[in-house]
């Protein structure tokens, strides 16, 4: 299942950006499941990855060759994790960005390896090494759709977004793609997520730039509170466009940034609107907090609760779940009787009860639609928070039950 | 679904603890809703509280009562939580406490009010008041089975533990009654549970009693991570043996809290595996700890991802998730290649990866059991702490998409 539209978007290529795809067998025989990238020489990359402490043997090496090295190719493999597989782990990771490296004729340090699928299974190596040359002919900067559905697992859509626009007289332009559908609740990064763009802009600034975008957006989104192992997210910059953001005016950095920032936004809530089960796309939108803190526990608190996640499964505007629930987060001396809490535009609770305006029709109505924002008003601060997440629904359970992450 | 034996059992009458049990129509007709507990003049009582800040009306008002009265009566309601009801409310408490002040000819601040059920709906007051003289004149110390099923709301057991002890040469009675099945982790107390000693206790030491064993019972259980609006444990002291803990020697003290203790961990126990949906119960103990903090972390962790608790579903060994989840737990500098994982007496995991010796057949053996056990040795200190918890089944799901709490 799956929330919203399902539209591929029109992917503009990125020039000194380049993505292959191949079958390697890895889990499904024929299944796209191999995804080679390469950036242009003298471009920059910059990432965020999973805070889990049993980070995966190829985020621990991305992790090491992006510090030492350029970065010349990025080798994305689904059907398997390669986490949890201690030392033999990383030597398998080794041996594919060694291996990629012979293909492509250069240093296996300049490979960063990305690896999604089931949890403590040996790699697959030798499926990975043979299908890379494939792969590697296969590379084309119209390559972004292929590559969409070559990084899923139980995903049941790719994930693309793309836009161009104007700057120093020049188009540049910024496309990406995404992967994930469950063990979703991003720490500093989530699942795989892949942007690309022409613009030039220094390493350093690439970090910030991939940082404040994660932040607002892999960062904001939770399916089921699980952050998985392998989580990445990753930003390059070809600098084809002639463009460098260095030289740019204020207000054409700004518009940058913020596009950039709408791509993030989306490939993000692409990934929710794809949760495992899904049938709502919830947006939970606390303001009036003393600070992001505790904004954000109330936003968490009340889209990872199981009962609120049911109770949107079946429609039911029960928000006697959400009190109890926004009662439970992390907010020291919480005074109950200033919260509102509104269901799209419907005020449906106040002075630690139901609104005297409310009807259960209006909060119906609300709860019918696929798409629902749950909007709380702490009104003791400035901050807010927004977060994106989906019900819990039979088939989360039975995606999970029956697929090995 | 409920998971162990269901057998009640045989429950040792409490001296100077009567309990009466009658139908008020509050949610279905013909059901027992509605409990009446009668202390004996000179008898003690001490609680334990949710710390949802949404506190429903009738917690609010026990916890005044109790601070400023010697309590003589409890009246328990199920069918409507009277949460999330604001001032109008509290105004419904209290008119249910001054309704059996004069059923029971005493002064409504000695009545203690409880409520569990649907939140955020206007308690039927009329219905309860209606009752009360039916469920008065039913009071009886021979009265806790009845009290045990009226009590409930989506459990499908009653859940019960009683013991009896020599004291100072005599023989002392400790018995007790839970209700929960679902909105179940506790934050200082959960749901309700009811535990009456004939033994003689000072309030102080009361509170302190009931603080501990609270603690390693009720607030060691988990099954969706939603702390209720209404959790209340009480534990009465009546006296009625003639034994006062104070004049006890250090032995017997020691011989009572641990019996005490017993019965607390018996009536958690009871609640998880009658756990919404539940087909397995699931004990996650983590020892090697630096502090109980991060011991508790990794272990909620465990029991609250939903992709361990689907694999627990579906009884698939599928560690993997489990070392995920231990690695998003809030352990400051883990050292994951320290860690072990074992399921049952399997050791599964070690040195960041599937442990040498294991084969998935000794996984599944113990995953094929009913009651499982989660074994995590983070070898890092001395401190251990247990918990208990279930898996998320379908059930679990239609149960909560269905009911309203």
């Amino acid at each position: 299942m799956a929330v919203g539209k399902d539209s591929f978007p029109k992917m503009y290529p990125v020039p000194g950006f380049k993505l292959g795809t191949a079958s390697a067998g890895i889990k499904t025989p024929g299944r796209k499941d191999l995804v080679v990238m390469e950036i242009t020489e003298g471009g920059a990359i910059a990432g965020v990855f999973t805070k889990n402490a049993f980070c995966a043997a190829p985020v621990q090496l991305t992790k090491a060759h992006i510090g030492n090295t350029s970065p010349r190719y990025l080798v994305t493999n689904t059907g398997n994790a390669n986490a949890g597989t201690g030392e033999s782990g990383r030597e398998n990771a080794r041996a594919v960005c060694q291996a990629m490296g012979q293909v492509a004729g250069i240093a296996g340090e300049a490979v960063l390896p990305f690896s999604t699928g089931v949890i403590g299974e040996p790699l697959p190596v030798e499926r990975i090494i043979a299908a890379l040359p494939m792969a590697f002919s296969a590379l084309s900067e119209s390559g972004w759709q292929d590559a969409a559905h070559g990084i899923l697992t139980t995903d049941t859509r790719p994930k693309g977004a793309s836009v161009q626009l104007s700057l120093a007289g020049k188009t540049v332009t910024i496309t990406g793609v995404s992967k994930g559908s469950g063990m979703i609740k991003p720490n500093m990064a989530t699942m795989l997520a892949y942007v690309a763009t022409d613009v030039g802009l220094e390493q350093a600034m690439l970090q910030v730039l991939v940082n404040d975008a994660v932040n607002a957006s892999f960062n904001r989104i939770t399916i089921d509170g699980d952050t998985s192992t392998n989580d990445c997210a990753m930003l390059v910059a070809t600098g084809a466009s002639g463009v460098n953001i260095d030289e740019l005016p204020a207000e054409e950095q700004a518009s940058f940034k913020s596009a950039l920032l709408d791509i993030f936004i989306s490939l993000a809530q692409q990934i929710v609107q794809d949760g495992e089960g899904a049938t709502k796309f919830v947006t939970v939108h606390v303001t009036g907090g003393a600070d992001s803190s505790e904004c954000l526990s109330v936003a968490y608190t009340v889209a990872e609760s199981p009962l609120v996640k049911t109770a949107l499964f079946a429609s039911d505007p029960n928000w006697g779940r959400i009190l109890a629930a926004i009662g439970r987060a992390d907010v020291p001396d919480l005074d109950v009787d200033a919260v509102q809490v509104y269901l799209g535009d419907v005020l449906i609770a106040e002075q630690g009860g139901r609104a005297g305006s409310y009807t259960e029709a209006q909060g119906q109505a609300v709860m019918d639609q696929d798409e629902i924002c749950i909007r709380i008003l702490l009104n003791r601060g400035n901050v807010s928070e927004t977060i994106w997440t989906t019900d819990l629904s039979y088939d989360y359970v039975k995606i999970n039950a029956e697929y090995r992450t």
